[in-house]
């Protein structure tokens, strides 16, 4: 099979080794890749390794977290002066922790504007992953679409990384729309989860393609937990809540397009869809994982509109291999269209999140433990809690062995503020804060989310604040001191 | 002149005391109004009054804050229960921190929305002044449109307060859009601030027309102090941060439309405006103050959309009695047009708010005075800082007498996060924290925005943490210490 129908770049064909020599020090380089999905497999690894023996220090942005031999092994080798605006990876995050890398934490649906109009990060070389070449010689993207078009737009020159594991049946999922920078803006006309306002392939100019290179390794694959007692609790809560919301006459059986976050609980969350009451749903999202396609299986989905697919290792077999099947009920979109507040907005998506830690005002941490350790990072969640018609979050209400109370007196970080927060749920219950004073949320917030384990120390917390007056009661001096007793004794019980 | 062209109308004439009866005990009322301008000055003072002598509770919905006879009277008489999205009151800020009136502080843009989606508040009665009544019963609003138009819609009763001191040549500055509820929400179709898409009145249903009142109240004037020495330095900072993006190309000479917020730091800001370099600016905005007006008058601003006029008395006589002048230069909107995610970040709108206080990683607080007592509202700061193209944040770097620093080590409530803010500002410079990192933003924020008398305290502070290790340093234990200094020593510095 041939995958580049554009002849001019033939001789352009290289070894990933050599290719990787286009990366000089000091470069700002932007790469595909989303959630693991469709980053670069070949050249970015081996500039990772070239930092083993030569002064090499780049900056990397890409559309969200990359694979583990990208981001683990550029961090490990010290090749890494700042990475965004998203990661998710142990061995990056100590180097960010440890202040040896610098991370800029950002809205994944803002970077490709910041691009736009800011010159703070001129990109060097974009480095994107393709399923092929189309005859004008444009990028045809894999797994994800992210930030690969601004990228390409905004490089110097353009490594393309052809990536020969993916079937060519994943070609017309695409729908990308270069959108013009203000006050030239259009408007991004999408009216459901399913409108193509864009072209399958990502357009560039071919004078700009420095590189060709061919991989056959396939993404890494996600790992997500099977649900347990507590995420399927959750999932449960959301259900139901949900349920009664169709029975009120707020919401229809087909709800409101959703979005789902990343990791076990986001997923358990989504998978409890299958067995419910809903139908015909559909989905305004970022990435799709394993439970997207559980739902498309059981009938349940209509359509998936995200940036990024990134599934388990045996997902990616039903997936990939009968991938006919999913084709005309999946779009990939660049990241700003993916979580684009117009679009979001306008659709009303119903936005699923999970929280580190809450607190009893509603306000929600989803970045940093303890109030200074980044985790992952805010991805998309902001983008959609705070534009979507519903904005939800959640937790276990305790872990490790009931050490931590994943409610707390006031969060140790803010990502979500009380303004952008409307449903709270843990495996214990859920909290609907809508239209609720903070007093009124903090009532509702211990009763129903936090567990039993914890209600009184939180309630004796609320109360002596309550005291003190004020429209947000706390004590200043003890706000934190929750996270200062994890940290000495090693739990938050007093 | 006759300001009632619907005939049906005339016998529902009737003195306000009457009007007022139809408001009875735990009812919901949705009132026009919108920082001051354009509210209920008749009928919401009697329910006011009423409330001295009999139980009567009330749960009042605006656009945003109302004038002294509203929100003080209600407040200082008792009578509210809820009130939200917005106030900036004495007396009512008062009630509320005593925990004697609920306050949901909200997004002005959301407030709609909600309303159109969830049945919390069923509006009993909408109160909404008009400057005249067209042939078929509809309502041309005054000097705000806010939530007006989706109170008309969901109440059970309706009353009309005809306005006679605002001249009929305001007729025509209104554009009003009903947006349908998700999934049938339509495109917002504005592409410039200029740009109409409705009708210049409120459609209603003739048959929940209640009662007609007549007033001839003006509106309570806004009161702003004139630029000192310290809101010039900001606004000359800031001036001279944008002169820097144009000469670099990141920006024409007519910028991208602003916003201003509300109070004399963010009025000073526009002001300076006047005598900048900068020409055919645009507004897109929901307050309008006495700024815009200068910056007609000094034929620097082509046209301002807004969802209100607030101004002083001295600028109100030269506007009203001038307005011709104005006329086709202005459009007011509902706030969720007004405020709208879609409609900022497709016209890239330059967001100027005012805060109480940030911190050195970029976080802001424009709403809890040490962290528990509300000041106003978030107001629609989020709306724009959030989605904006641009989003400043000023305050002074210091003030009582040097007791108060606005820079802490950590901001004891959060408004707007790190993820949301671009610029820092204050009377010693600017911060241009856009791609930083935590501990970048931290240096540059100590060194361009604090004053130099707590220099030295922040940075002994940040370094303390930084050697904690975290993306983020602090030390739990101390963040909020400055402002258990200032409670306890009444002053921060130590
Ligand atoms: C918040 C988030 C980390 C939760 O992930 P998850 O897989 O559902 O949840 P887990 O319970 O497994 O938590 C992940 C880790 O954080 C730790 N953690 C979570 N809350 C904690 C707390 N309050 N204190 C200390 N550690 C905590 C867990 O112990 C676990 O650590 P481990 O892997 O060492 O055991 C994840 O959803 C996230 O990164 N969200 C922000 C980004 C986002 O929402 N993106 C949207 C789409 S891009
Ligand atoms: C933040 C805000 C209160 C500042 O208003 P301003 O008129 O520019 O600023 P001022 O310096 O006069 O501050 C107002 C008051 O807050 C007090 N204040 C401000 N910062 C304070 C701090 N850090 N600690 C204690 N008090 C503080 C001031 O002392 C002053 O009180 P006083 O009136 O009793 O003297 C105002 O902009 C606001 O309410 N913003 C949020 C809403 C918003 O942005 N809306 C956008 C459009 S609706």
């Amino acid at each position: 099979m041939n995958r580049i129908k554009y002849s001019a770049y033939l001789d352009k064909i290289q070894k990933p080794e050599k290719a990787a020599l286009l990366i000089k020090n000091h470069h700002v380089i932007g790469v595909s890749g989303f959630t693991k999905a469709g980053d670069s497999k070949t050249v970015l690894p081996k500039v990772a390794e070239r930092a083993l023996h030569e002064e090499l220090k780049i900056t990397v942005l890409s559309g969200a977290s990359l694979g583990y031999n990208t981001d683990a092994d550029l961090a490990k080798n010290g090749a890494l002066y700042k990475r965004m605006p998203f990661q998710a990876d142990p061995t990056l995050r100590k180097s960010i922790n440890n202040h040896e890398v610098l991370y800029v934490d950002q809205h994944l649906g803002q970077t490709a504007d910041m691009l736009q109009h800011i010159d703070t990060f001129k990109i060097d070389v974009a480095i994107i992953e393709a399923l092929a070449i189309t005859k004008e010689g444009y990028i045809i993207p894999t797994t994800s679409v992210g930030n690969s078009p601004v990228f390409a737009e905004k490089a110097d020159k353009i490594i393309i990384e052809i990536n020969r594991t993916f079937p060519e049946s994943l070609i017309g999922i695409h729908d990308v729309k270069f959108l013009k920078k203000q006050p030239y803006r259009e408007v991004i006309s999408i009216l459901q989860s399913d409108t193509r306002i864009g072209e399958p392939y990502i357009k560039i100019d071919p004078q700009k393609v420095a590189a060709i290179v061919f991989t056959e390794v396939p993404d890494c694959p996600a790992v997500i937990s099977a649900p347990d007692e507590k995420t399927t609790a959750i999932s449960n809560h959301i259900l139901q809540f949900l349920e009664k919301e169709v029975e009120e006459g707020r919401l229809t059986e087909s709800l409101l397009p959703l979005q789902a976050g990343i990791g076990k609980t986001a997923n358990a969350i989504l998978s409890g869809f299958t067995n419910s009451k809903f139908k015909d749903l559909t989905m305004y999202s970022e990435v799709l994982q394993d439970s997207t396609f559980e739902l498309f299986d059981s009938g349940k989905l209509l359509f998936a509109s995200a940036s990024s697919i990134t599934i388990t290792e045996e997902c990616s077999k039903r997936v990939f291999d009968n991938f006919k099947k999913y084709k005309d009920k999946l779009i990939l979109r660049p990241q700003n269209i993916s979580n684009s507040a117009e679009v979001i907005s306008r659709l009303g998506v119903i936005g699923i999140n999970t929280a580190i830690e809450f607190d009893i005002y509603g306000n929600v941490n989803s970045t940093h433990i303890g109030g200074t350790k980044m985790m992952n990072g805010i991805g998309g969640s902001g983008d959609f809690a705070r534009n979507g018609y519903l904005s939800i979050f959640a937790c276990p209400s305790m872990s490790k062995q009931g050490c931590i109370s994943h409610i707390v007196p006031m969060v140790s970080h803010t990502d979500h503020t009380e303004h952008d927060v409307d449903i709270l749920v843990t495996d214990q219950g859920l909290a609907d804060i809508r239209g609720l004073a903070p007093v009124e949320r903090a009532k509702l917030i211990i009763q129903n989310c936090v567990h039993p384990d914890y209600k009184e120390q939180l309630l004796e917390y609320f109360e002596e604040a309550y005291k003190l007056g004020g429209h947000t009661p706390h004590i200043l001096e003890k706000t934190f001191s929750w996270h200062s007793h994890l940290k000495t004794y090693g739990t938050m019980r007093k």
